[in-house]
């Protein structure tokens, strides 16, 4: 089969690569539906962080399973199912509590931008549809793999309830996710903060009331007077970088929730600012398994339509293409057909 | 009247003040029934924080008012009162949510180690008890000024409920506080780190289950031993440097909370691994004002005996040995009698 596999900055290749077997009695080998490029992939696609060997690419998936490991009972041949971007077993103290992506046996899945991957922990990471679901219906179930369960997360994380006032930081697919999420969660008021007009359309689509375009300080200013003086309910920080983390707790208010699930990249909380700014901090890799249930349900149900964060559609052989349409911010999240 | 001013790394004075007075509307001027020496005045006494002039100590308080000013109503003189060491109007957007010690209009409350202390916006700060409490309950009713509210406030933020597991970090009089709060709040186990026996006593008496000696990479081992493998459900920080600080984020399970309320002195926490760590983190300046009531309540009950942590008790006149008896950890805490 052929994958993309990331050899340095902006140096990712279609290549041939072997067909992903079972390797531990635990394991299932899908076939993928449809796969994406994730916010989180440009890190190391930009050099930011450093690949040391060739990688293969992509961590969000769906797809029929194939084949599984003697061990696996929850799931069988033919099902349609998706998974979260860590293995969780679904059965140690801290998947207990929900939080599966701090599984005590976690495994990064690797490699889904490919027709097929493996995926270990197949019993306690894969959700199965009762039936296969229709095509127009993938996009958005794709999404819940990492992308929509991380919006999901940034919104749970930020105590996000009905009636709240909530500024979502970030206007990536993860933010706009956020949106989404707070609206459904019954946010009252959700200040998104984007310069980019093709994505303030998606946010206020998603459920935004109010657009910021400002930064920084002039940023925090505009959040104080929307918000009586005090900052927000509920802050998602869907970044990951000094600037927006600094944004965040300056536009919460005292008492107030920031959910944080941009990956942090050279990000120092200085212990007696934060102190006095009252917070509540949470956030870290979306336990995605906990919501996968929820989540798939409302998708099924025509509730929610997360897949439409993918503006750009792809043939899989087509991906370093999709790559630079997100780097270049020409496209939100690009979607890949095997 | 004469009351503690410092002057300088461990030169506190017992000298001539003038008495206060009315200076706005809204304040209200006690005749203070006890005053004590807190954990935190030990920051600027042993120099680690610089006082730009000589500056009246003292900010935990209880006593009689004796004049109000003509705007206040809440409160009338002859009454007994408590207060916190932040005055707030309890009445701004964020003292409505509860966190009256961010109030729009806060100030602090500083000289209360003399015989009387101004109190800025009565009103909103004062908690007057129905009757003058009997002599023996002096010291617990003190202690809700400030150091007990922060305990509270620390297993509060800290997420305890009945059945949670609990570690406390910190021998101070705050943590030992913080082991009775969590006893109050349910909690079914609560490990306290102390090296000190005396402190580990007094600990055992408010509830502790468990004693950790160990400190740093150790004692994060022994904690895990005590704990699945896995930490805690909510560690009270009340110590305020880095090696409390990452003791707690150590300590914690992944999900759980930690409520931190020392006061961070040079303390940076670095984003990636605070994401990692899956931690809630919330902490800050006590909300006394939010618990007065309640907490009131529980020492007129009899329920509760925070004043235990006293272990020192001098005249006034004495407080430069109350400050040298609490540097020196020879006292938990001192308690100072005008």
């Amino acid at each position: 089969m052929q994958g993309a596999v990331l050899y340095g900055p902006r140096d990712v290749r279609f290549e041939e690569r072997e067909i992903p077997k079972i390797m531990k009695p635990t394991d299932a080998v899908i076939r993928i539906s449809s796969a994406c490029v994730c916010g989180s992939d440009l890190w190391t696609y930009r050099g930011i962080q450093h690949v040391e060997q060739p990688t293969p690419m992509g961590h969000e998936y769906c797809g029929i399973i194939e084949e599984v490991g003697k061990a696996v009972k929850n799931v069988k041949p033919g099902q349609f199912v998706i998974g979260s971007f860590f293995a969780s077993d679904n059965t140690c103290p801290t998947c207990q509590i929900g939080y599966q992506s701090s599984c005590q046996h976690r495994e990064l899945v690797g490699g889904a931008q490919a027709p097929f991957l493996r995926v270990p922990l197949a019993d306690g990471t894969l959700v199965a549809t009762s039936d296969v679901p229709s095509e127009e219906l993938i996009p958005s179930l794709l999404s819940l793999s990492d992308v929509m369960g991380t919006g999901w997360f940034a919104a749970d994380a930020a105590n996000v309830k009905t009636g709240s006032t909530v500024v979502v930081v970030g206007d990536g697919a993860v933010g706009l996710l956020g949106v989404l999420s707070a609206k459904q969660m019954g946010a009252e008021r959700i200040i998104a903060m984007s310069r980019h007009v093709s994505r303030q359309k998606l946010a206020r689509e998603f459920g935004a009331t109010d657009i910021v375009t400002e930064r920084a300080e002039d940023g925090v200013s505009r959040i104080k007077e929307l918000t009586k003086g005090i900052g927000a309910d509920s802050v998602l920080e869907c970044v990951g970088t000094q600037e927006s983390m600094m944004q965040a707790v300056n536009s919460t208010r005292p008492g107030g929730f920031i959910g944080y699930v941009g990956v942090p990249h050279g990000v120092s909380l200085d212990g007696e600012q934060l102190f006095f700014s009252h917070v509540h901090l949470h956030g870290g890799p979306a336990p995605v398994r906990r919501y996968l249930p929820e989540m798939t349900k409302l998708v099924l149900d025509r509730k929610i339509n997360p897949g439409k964060v993918f503006d750009l559609s792809l043939p899989l052989d087509k991906v370093a293409e999709g790559y630079r349409a997100m780097d270049e911010r020409r496209a939100i999240k690009t979607l890949l057909r095997p």
